[in-house]
């Protein structure tokens, strides 16, 4: 089996060489980085859900930055909840690494209802700009209210 | 005088009332916000860094998203840096609040090196790409060295 040993080494050190860089990054990483991406949706979300609400008056050109940005926002936290991090301590649910496809169904549900706020967005209607923020607002909560502690 | 009493007094509360939501963020949320932005520009731009270093082999898909992503994030960071946030504790060197001219140098020079990235990196040729990363790896760097603390 000599033979053989050096072509084995060789693959496996090749297979290692070429895993994606996101596997190597330390499950700690992976949480801050997922929570980062959290906190940017909050930065450019909240505002614009106090206008939706009425609370602060509408600014149109707010919206399409922020709503710009929540499009790219929405995609980032997702692959940081790999079951290297299960064990850490953070606001995720065992649901989150339990009922894995429920969690995937709520991501891209929100997904869906962001695609549809650029979409509306885009077409410049205020009130139904308002009324898609606020469809957003509740995929944020309906995935919080199963998959993040409480505080 | 008395008179004038309530229109002023209204005026101040209709300018509280449209300030925007940014303003009102406490400090301690401000460089969190910030933070974050740094945190998934660090996501994003390792990888391709590893790519362009020809540590890890070159993949378009992975650039052409993670260019796009950092297009948006390189905007992110610096409305964080507030003079509110000055006295809290980070690796923000006091030149963060004072040198405020050079710093947003350093900003525009980085935002103007992904802005060429995406540029390049949507006209597809390897070699460009990745001079390019580079090069926005040297103006990290460089307003790290002035601008945040040595670990």
């Amino acid at each position: 089996m000599k033979k053989s040993t050096l072509p084995m080494f060789l693959a496996a050190a090749l297979a290692a060489y070429v895993i994606p860089a996101s596997s190597q990054v330390r499950p700690e990483t992976q949480m801050k980085q997922r929570q980062a991406a959290m906190t940017l949706q909050g930065k450019y979300f909240y505002p614009i859900r106090a206008q939706a609400q009425g609370k602060v008056p509408y600014d149109a050109a707010i919206v399409a930055r922020n709503v710009a940005y929540l499009d790219q926002l929405a995609r980032m936290p997702w692959d940081g909840f790999t079951p290297a991090t299960k064990d850490i301590k953070s606001r995720a649910t065992p649901a989150v690494f339990t009922d894995t496809a429920k969690f995937k169904q709520a991501q891209d549900h929100f997904q869906a209802e962001v695609t549809k706020l650029v979409e509306v967005t885009r077409k410049g209607d205020e009130a139904s700009i308002k009324n898609q923020i606020l469809a957003v607002d509740k995929t944020c909560n309906s995935c919080h209210d199963d998959f993040r502690e409480r505080n």
